[in-house]
């Protein structure tokens, strides 16, 4: 009985079947999506660098990549960024180095953090779409009402972007 | 006088006469060489990152990169890491944000780094060739001569090399 099954299997997945009645956030290699919409950028952490940053109140240590669309919006001081642009930013606890003293490197990851830029889409938000995620899963809707509002109040002025690029 | 010289100095340009007479160094954009011979690596800032670090007796934050061959050692935990290596690292002055509290951000560049794989070339140095340089001019060779002996006392057990991969 075992071979006949699996065949029927393989027809399946050859066909298409076996993936089109998976929920769409399952098909994408369980990429579930932020209550914004927001998932993760697949390749995300191969983009380049925007900037580093730090938090003493969180004791963290980040850094800010951009995919293409935002690195060249970047270093062309386009703004407000055009449709397509993300940024992501990746955030350790502060590890102090035993390695090499008065130095801190990234400890246990915290969160991923995105802002992805489609001005009909996000209008209420600036443009903007944001999305947290923790371990891989998105964060609460609570969690994501905090974002705008906060990135409105400070950095209206850079299209709702904190990051700057560091040359 | 002024065509006739315009034409020739176009077709002098157009034939690579101009440049074939110029110092390499010159020709490269004034690309000069530390005293180990390495040079700032074309395209380094469009490089993947490795990882976020910051000092706090230098008050720095930085960020490190790798170029291609570099980045696939890295997540194939390869060690020792392959000739054609090589490893950026762009260090600031930590600035405190004006936007957002407890939060700093990259202030006044302070230097770049390389550390370049090539066995034969760098076999004294741990098959590491170090370059750094301030403005985009290299430091002097008493200067140099501090990289090997520390990345030897501290890290020797991981080819020499501080930043590990931050996922």
């Amino acid at each position: 009985m075992r071979r006949p099954f699996m065949s029927l299997l393989a027809i399946a997945a050859a066909s298409g079947i076996l993936f089109s009645v998976l929920p769409a956030a399952m098909a994408a290699g369980d990429n579930l999506a932020a209550p914004t919409g927001v998932t993760i950028p697949k390749g995300y952490r191969n983009w380049e660098v925007v900037a580093p940053s730090q938090r003493d109140d969180k004791d963290e240590i980040r850094v800010i990549l951009g995919n293409n669309i935002a690195m060249k919006a970047y270093r062309a001081k386009t703004l407000p960024f055009p449709d397509g642009a993300i940024l992501a930013k990746l955030a350790w606890k502060r590890a102090k180095s035993t390695e090499f003293d008065s130095t801190f490197v990234p400890g246990e990851p915290q969160r991923v953090e995105f802002m992805v830029k489609n001005g009909k889409k996000y209008a209420s938000t600036g443009g903007w779409g944001f999305g947290r995620f923790v371990n891989g899963k998105p964060a609460s809707e609570a969690d994501h009402g905090s974002c705008f509002p906060c990135h409105q109040a400070n950095v209206k002025g850079h299209d709702f972007v904190f990051t700057r690029y560091a040359p």
